[in-house]
């Protein structure tokens, strides 16, 4: 078995009333890895400039995550720069500067080909739907999106539905993407136009999968020290 | 036994990705009479100025409450605006226009002091303050508040909290009245400052009540159709 990630390795600027980071690791793919590496090796496709801080990649590596797909090309690091109020569950995107993720158009090393679990991250669907093509006979593929790509690219992403089996959304993704304020209706918009399955990931409530015939939530464990 | 609720009379224009109000009858007093009476009798206190479609207000008179303590004012109705983005769990305040609440001084009629049960609605510490002195001896007093209280009231705040038994308010309240990004340290924060209990209101997520011994969490109703 394997299980691939393909998404963004990005700087991170967060600013929340509590606290801010200021280019931070960060990246739908590095944080699916920190992750999934807690259960099963995971590779990782993607892309950094020339400024990103290696090291922080070197701690996945000592935790089980393949770092031969990453590439470093010249030029500036992905870069998204957000703002949480105090319910830290919603942001304002203050910026999102691509840098070499505009010319990105991953390359899966020949071993990554033949993964049978997939997780496409948040990226462009375009590239999304590249990464795909491919991988020779994925088992199950799941996929992100945000309300970047929503906007911008919302016919290669309803393309990008019909070949998936689980779209990860929040909330608020759910909304825009369905365009109706019902969760519960807003998850089965999605199943009615591909996957099996729609998680609405939904932070310190945990969250809830929709699929044609059940709705289970799991709340989250109430921790008071993280 | 009796139930009094003491609060704000708003004229709301609320905006969301789905839908937008204009001048629609809102408020704390409004909306707890309408979800109250459906278990009990409520007394109702607050303001309205010389604009508010009374209308309204007779329509929870047939559901029995009792609106001999709604006072008219000369002047503008109290009006807020807010807009909410694809959660619809946050809200950004856009405008707060006290109009005749500026000069409210809440002033219990004589039948309303003997009340057992009090809910002091998101309005003013100071008339909150003003409200809890009027009524003899209530056995239970719950109170709300809001970020502009939070933020411009602070002091009044905390000493309202001495004398309630439960604070009720979102997640985002808890965090910024506590300083505390953690739900359940910042409803313990509560706790030291006077109240029994806090209990965090988190809209389609439920509700979490957390006093001295105990987090109880309840999950929202996964209602389709509202």
């Amino acid at each position: 078995m394997s299980l691939l990630v393909v998404g963004s390795i990005a700087l991170d600027s967060v600013y929340t009333p509590f606290g801010e980071t200021a280019d931070a690791p960060g990246g739908s793919a590095v944080f699916f890895s920190a992750a999934g590496a807690m259960l099963h090796p995971v590779q990782i496709v993607g892309v950094v400039g020339t400024d990103y801080p290696l090291g922080a990649l070197k701690a996945l590596e000592a935790r089980g995550v393949d770092l031969s797909g990453v590439e470093q090309a010249p030029g500036e690091s992905f870069r998204w720069k957000a703002k949480y109020s105090y319910d830290l569950a919603s942001r304002e995107t203050l910026e999102t500067r691509l840098g070499v993720f505009a010319d990105f158009r991953p390359k899966l090393p020949p071993k990554f080909r033949d993964a049978r679990y997939l997780f496409l991250g948040n990226i462009d669907p375009e590239l999304q739907l590249g990464v795909l093509d491919q991988v020779k006979q994925p088992a199950l593929v799941a996929c992100d999106t945000m309300n970047y790509w929503i906007h911008s690219k919302r016919d290669l992403l309803l393309e990008l539905l019909r070949h998936i089996d689980i779209l990860m959304v929040n909330d608020s993704e759910a909304r825009e993407l369905s365009g109706d304020w019902n969760i519960y209706r807003a998850a089965r918009w999605v199943l009615e136009r591909g996957p099996k399955m729609t998680v609405i990931k939904q932070g310190e409530h945990g969250a809830l999968l929709v699929n044609h015939g059940t709705v289970f939530k799991v709340p989250a464990y109430p921790l008071q020290e993280v």
